[in-house]
């Protein structure tokens, strides 16, 4: 860092590559996410071990690490999230996200854009994820959600993609509430390039975060690998908006094979948009959520995030009726009111018990009787509407 | 029926009395729907027995039944029926439906317009029903559904209201099939009185039912009798369109209670009309289905009616390659080109393993050559979209 000079910059190199944070960094250089024998080999023997032995050529996997190797420059990737400012966190580490360790190829190690520790601001977050082809709807629905969800203290994570994804990023930072984007790239990149100023919104009061290293681009393999981390950061995932082949159906899976909860939002079944999310509930038992109460349940801890009782709408007084007072006050006209006799008939009551119902009726201030005839109170909005 | 002589009129009235199907009709007439005091009668005593002792003063129960009792007249009934060409169905008729003998308080008897057999009307049919008050989007989704039921079949079930009960009777006719309206006043009478037409084409191919007299007026209990004759008539109930507190709701609790499957169509959530649906997902296991396909599913027997593979937007063609042929398609250009040995960086693959690679995604049409550089061939429609 302080010059030109190749011996410095050998021996920077050295040093670094002998520590195993910078060794992980060199791994995730040299190796594409998601890699079983790399996982194994880190597991077994640690970064810098496996390091010196693909150097040497001791490796037997050829899993191709070593096409990479003549161009890994690990003091050039230490200036370059020093100078992107970016967070290096490996397993072990005091801002590394334990939900990370329950993955079956956890990150070799992770590039962080924001001040936060990583691990407090994931602590208790929510996936909402979803097509970037959304719909009006779904952008509405999103952004709903993430509202809801950030005036409970949640965090909101998702991809950084056009539609879903930016909505409820968007929502998150305008109910000022903490949101992180995972990116397919490297954290410095923007991905969609016109989400630059979203991204750096984020990266201020939450987080960017990357598995591959700054400068790299967005492959497919890398969206698919990115998911699995949306998954993994957060307590819950919630399809808001997916078409039976939108990549946030595998975020869903991901989330189900971590055995997290998977929320889907329905909407029109003429809408394509909203195919996928059918399918989850449909197909993978995905819980359908409508609201963020519901989300905060589904992702919450038994006991504390509780959808609270919703106003229900008015109820009829006559809905707590016993089925005899119940008949005597069907009986009864609105208009025009009809004599004791005559409602004995049409409910099928004796006088002498009708009476007496009709006289707990015009206590209750269900009916009212007038010049010897009866007539129900005015009907209240909210009834059973058959 | 022969003129006004009062002694043969008399003698009518005594003989049918004595015949059970008639004394059932009286029933009919002297008590409320779901009496689980009548019903019991009637299974212990029969209804001739039971009306004799009703009228001798022999019973102790103090239902009220008697209040109706001096306005009994069983051949006006009968004549009534006959001029209004009712057929009156009891249990063990041929016509019965077997599945009304499911419920806890089975109608005393049935009373039904059109030609056919009831009980074959009914012999493959499902309930679609819902709001009154709804939206278009609802009474879409229920012309769908009602036309892909009829063509599969099916009997469409309803209750002939406005709304979703309208839209899906009107379309099963338009489809040429089969749709049966059940009726909280009697089956002679039209309500809402703007579907008489509607009622009158309903019972010239399928039926007309109620289980109250004719000329009777629908209560608002006869209505929640009703949804429970819906439910165990069919095979499922659909409830397409309804609010928290829609009385289609209570149509899918009967059929819980009968065992038989429920299912809901899913909305918008900002739309209050489809919240009733959705509570019927998340709080009592209905089964969420968004075409007729699946509803035949859910109702039909198991082997019979499964949904067919329905048509997949078409894959990619990479979506089944292996994980290194994958890393090195992704790798390969759209344009430009790029050679061997960029490649074989990018992908992270040794270049003696990449040509193997190469040379069978080209053979498969994924990647071509040219002037020594590869690139991919134009990405198709479909794609994992992240």
């Amino acid at each position: 860092m302080t010059g030109d000079d190749g011996r410095e910059a050998a021996g920077s190199r050295r040093t670094l590559e002998q520590e195993e944070r910078w060794a992980r960094v060199a791994w995730s250089f040299l190796a594409e996410p998601r890699s079983g024998p790399l996982t194994r080999l880190l597991e077994e023997s640690g970064a810098v071990d496996s390091l010196a032995r693909l150097r040497a050529g001791h490796l037997r996997q050829r899993e191709g690490w070593e096409a990479r190797l003549p161009d890994l420059r690990v003091d050039d990737l230490a200036h370059a999230t020093r100078r992107q400012k970016l967070k290096v966190l490996v397993p072990g580490d005091d801002g590394w996200p334990a939900g990370l360790d329950r993955l079956e190829h956890p990150p070799y190690c992770l590039y962080v854009r924001g001040a936060r520790s990583l691990a407090d601001v994931v602590e208790r977050s929510v996936a909402v994820v979803g097509s970037r082809a959304a719909t009006e709807y779904g952008m509405r629905v999103a952004a709903d959600f993430a509202d809801g969800l950030v005036s409970r203290g949640w965090t909101v994570v998702s991809g950084a993609a056009y539609g879903i994804d930016a909505a409820a990023h968007r929502a998150a930072l305008a109910g000022n509430g903490a949101t992180v984007a995972v990116l397919a790239c490297g954290a410095d990149r923007a991905y969609p390039s016109s989400h630059r100023g979203l991204l750096d919104e984020i990266a201020a009061g939450g987080a960017v975060v990357s598995e591959v290293p700054p400068g790299c681009a967005p492959f497919r393999s890398r969206f698919l690998a990115r998911n699995r981390l949306i998954a993994a950061l957060t307590r819950a995932t919630i399809v808001v908006e997916a078409s039976v082949r939108s990549g946030s159906l595998t975020t869903a899976r991901e989330a189900r094979t971590l055995h997290l909860p998977v929320g889907a939002v329905p909407g029109p079944v003429t809408s394509m948009g909203s195919a996928g999310c059918h399918a989850l509930v449909r197909e993978t038992g995905a819980v359908l959520v409508t609201d963020a109460a519901e989300v905060a349940e589904l992702a919450g801890r038994i006991g504390e995030d509780l959808v609270p009782d919703r106003p229900v709408p008015p109820r009829s007084p006559a809905d707590d009726l016993d089925p005899l007072s119940y008949s005597v006050w069907s009986a009864v006209p609105v208009r025009g009111g009809a004599p004791s006799e005559r409602l004995a008939v049409t409910a099928g009551v004796p006088v002498a018990r009708l009476l007496g119902v009709l006289a707990a009726l015009e206590a209750d201030g269900l009916v009212v009787r007038e010049a010897g005839t009866w007539r129900k109170v005015s009907p209240r909005r909210g009834e059973l509407e058959r």
